[in-house]
């Protein structure tokens, strides 16, 4: 059995996504509720290795559920891929006495996790809180469904200006590996086709079924293609539709950053909320090195070194689904 | 083995919730994929009575994906309880050789659609639209997520003013059986307290809480109700609060028709989709009398004579997380 | 010529309306930038009374410009009616030396400043914040915009469940003096009686339109109410319609305290910063005991005593639009 | 004095703009109110051209004031530039009798009414429809409102991203020869700078600015460029900025389309009923070859070669604000 925790650390590291601050505050406030000390760390590592750690109370995440973006901000740290800079953020934490860390993030976060507790044997605890939604032993991560919703509102608006003017609108959303967010809001918008990386369709479909519908004058298209598609986001499928539809108004819009900002949807706060609760709950009763994930409504807890390695798969349903929608 | 199913209705019956013309573009698009033929039914069982009903096609529903409230709009019938509405219903079905229905609604309009196939043989599929989430064999109903989604960007306004003003405001929000929107937008807004029909706590140890917390002069304090609590919703909560805590400066919003109103969400569309496109394959493979669900990522088939008489029960975890997290 | 100002006072008073926090960010920037010390006074005239009295920074006012309610909180104060109050308040402003105040409120506010620059010779300038937006010498008053457009995104919700229902949908709107909410939201949702205070049109008028409705099965309908309605607002109105109208299917919603709440439109952070910048210009031009307004797009000065006195006529034209639009 | 008109044609024209549909609306229904037929051009002077021009009636326009886009479709016409093009357009209105126009939308779609008047002597009347505000002899255009607003959400959403990140973020917004919606956004946002076409500020004093930001560790910047800003958008401002400023961790991103659709404001609302309304008054009484604004409240009246020749001035109030306010 592992020994009582007296002292947490909380963090936010990668990219930030809305619902950060609804699992900090969970996190906290957990924490206090069985007398755990709770601190508070700056700029995910980079703030661990420069000792930006400070306690926190209940007031320190008063009024912040609804709040986008992070309290604690969040960084890429170069520093902590180091030797050298593990070694000093974890002296940090070994002189306050922090015995668990909570790391709400993505991948890149848990490794980092990973090699505190495996080279220093800080317990450390994961919440999946990415935009991308493609975590391992999870069916939702803090902040896809807002991004997704902030995605649909704006394809909504873009919809709008395409059907005044019979365009062809191509859309590009965030996923550089993930075609999560490109899915759910192309579906949703009833997007005519959809490209994501997990599925390297070529366009040669796509040319064929907006030539098909040019000619029965169905001029009003939308495409929704993910970042990371491999024939180069937005502006690389543009280059290629317009080669071969010449004649289609074709336009390109980038949603970009908006998608990360914005206070969460309800559910983002309800998942950081229960994610960031049981992450506490978990180091108490000594189950640490695990990502916290809801898995078929239950909270599902995965090694770490696992959620490192896995991919969620995304299911073949959907496409199919997409293809006879979208007529 | 069923006949091979070649013309389908479809309707919209019961308290309407956003979502539900996303169910019936996808019904009805997925009819036309497999050459079935579709027709509309306005006003629920009632334009059935009264032989409202129209072919749709593939443009019938374009462009309304993004739309609250339903084009084929609903009811409530009261003729449709007597075996004289329902015959005259069936012959309006009959008479047009509809042989499958697909019944988007709650409870009671599936409980319509039971003594239609009961009575008539008519294969009934129900898709499960309700902002009140309570349906058994689905963990989602469409309609919930972008009612709840509603009810927290309202209450996150009501924060602002009672933050200004030191307030103590109750919130009410519908649901008169189940208490699903007021605990997730209670959650999800750092409700101090929350008020459910399925958790009978006696007012007392609100009034506990707000009278310690007002000691400690934390003046702004959050009570969300739903309609249904036994108290008599927000007012009957104001008034018994008011008479224990009379310093404190009390005001009561009712939330109400908003929140079955709206674009609905990106989560309300795709399980409005998804399901819409497995009703229809559920009638083609023969699968009816049944209400579709989504539990557990999965689609679910839940006899529908089970799916009237069933409730979803609430999870015991979240009424704790409530208490911990709204220090 | 007046003395040059050095320290000023700024306080939030009566109803809070978005919008406030990007004025008090403007007095506080605006007084920094001309080297005056500024400090924040809590809770309105309360605070003043209780000492509760803050320097402020142009840190003090990051990030607020996006916020509803007020971070200075605001009150309605008894004790400053009287003598003894108002000496107390004056007490804590002369012991730091503040020689210029800017009470961002409405009317009661504004009497409040008057009182105190005509017994104790504080220069005093008035910001017209209220979402009634009836004030005198200005075509702007912080807040009314966003109260509004909550107002307008609120009743388009109703529509689409009138719409899917076929019912009569009895909104209520603030304004307990004024229409104006009640008059912008209900010719912008399409609404086909608007009724408000400044135009006691009996329901007489209301009754036979409906009546007429009724007969060409138009059933949907909507009518505004503004809450200081002689009828009673929306349920004095709802209770005269049922009784002469007994077969529609009638519905009533009260918008209430939402309407107060939210971030701010762009034009009321635009009107806020911009009336708060003058505000102190004004100060120290030697201009004070005016409030600030925005007249045909001019800055524009109304002495303190008449804004107090006098109220915003409304159009005629306006009503005479509402008639033959919303046919 | 001119004969009594007795049909009239509407249609909207250019770039779309959100109160489109209001106008539409507010034309038709108060032609109808008068007794004159009302006829939809459909895609501007292109289907005017092509005879795709139907009759509208009452509920042509029903439930469309709260919707984006436009229901008439818009396109800009090359072959209405012809004498050829204008011929026939003008014959396919005098076949039906249309004795009246009303044209919405922007500088362009002017200049065409105006040569339809000129050449054929049909009556015309515009309407100022566009998102960038720049147009002579009104206060306010349909459109920009509401563009603004989106603007200023998304803008909203990306300093949350950037606090997260102590970055600087280059937000480009729609205007090639305009600065409003840049400079009501930025200002609204609380931009650090402000670039715009009408103040050609070389970017020498943002460098300095930021550089002097740097120093005191002011991380997180938000310059605000639109799209005409000499120095290329915000690609090309990005590129400047970091070949001064390589320590600062700069993103871009260009908000695009998404500003041209979405739901209108209230006021965008407001002003199009307004504007419609008179549209077809002043055709009634003879008063036309004008465009219709709204300057200082009042309805005003611009002969139409004035308003295709001058702009709208921006005042120099503005930019000063800006710097003192975005300290």
């Amino acid at each position: 059995m592992s020994k009582k925790v007296t002292k947490i650390g909380v963090l936010t590291s990668g990219g930030d996504s809305p619902g950060m601050n609804a699992a900090i505050r969970a996190v906290v406030r957990t924490a206090i509720y069985h007398g755990i000390d709770v601190f508070g760390v700056s700029r995910g590592y980079n703030g661990m290795i420069e000792d930006e750690i400070e306690q926190m109370n209940s007031r320190s995440v008063a009024n912040i559920i609804q709040r986008g973006g992070t309290i604690l901000k969040t960084a890429r740290s170069k520093e902590f891929f180091t030797e050298e800079g593990r070694k000093k953020a974890y002296e940090n934490l070994r002189k306050r006495g922090i015995d668990g860390l909570v790391v709400i993030g993505g991948n890149g976060s848990f490794t980092g996790a990973y090699k505190l507790s495996q080279e220093f044997g800080i317990p450390c605890v994961g919440l999946p809180a990415t935009i991308d939604k493609d975590l391992y032993g999870t069916d939702f991560t803090i902040g896809f469904d807002t991004a997704v919703n902030t995605a649909v509102s704006c394809i909504d608006r873009i919809r709008d200006t395409a059907d005044a003017h019979d365009r062809l609108f191509i859309v590009e959303v965030m996923g550089r590996h993930a075609g999560y967010i490109a899915l759910h809001s192309g579906i949703a918008t009833g997007a005519e086709n959809i490209l994501i990386p997990e599925d390297e369709t070529s366009l040669d479909e796509v040319i064929a079924s907006l030539s098909e519908k040019e000619k029965r004058k169905k001029l009003v298209n939308l495409v929704v293609v993910a970042e990371g598609h491999s024939s180069g986001g937005a502006n690389g499928v543009a280059e290629i539709l317009k080669s071969h539809l010449p004649n289609l108004d074709t336009r390109v819009t980038i949603l970009g950053h908006i998608q990360r900002g914005g206070s969460p949807t309800c559910l983002d706060r309800l998942i950081a909320s229960r994610m960031g609760y049981h992450a506490v709950e978990s180091l108490i009763e000594g189950r640490h090195d695990v990502m916290i994930g809801i898995f078929q409504n239950t909270i599902n807890f995965t090694p770490i070194e696992v959620a490192i390695r896995e991919k969620q798969r995304m299911s073949d349903d959907w496409m199919r689904i997409v293809k006879i929608l979208a007529s």
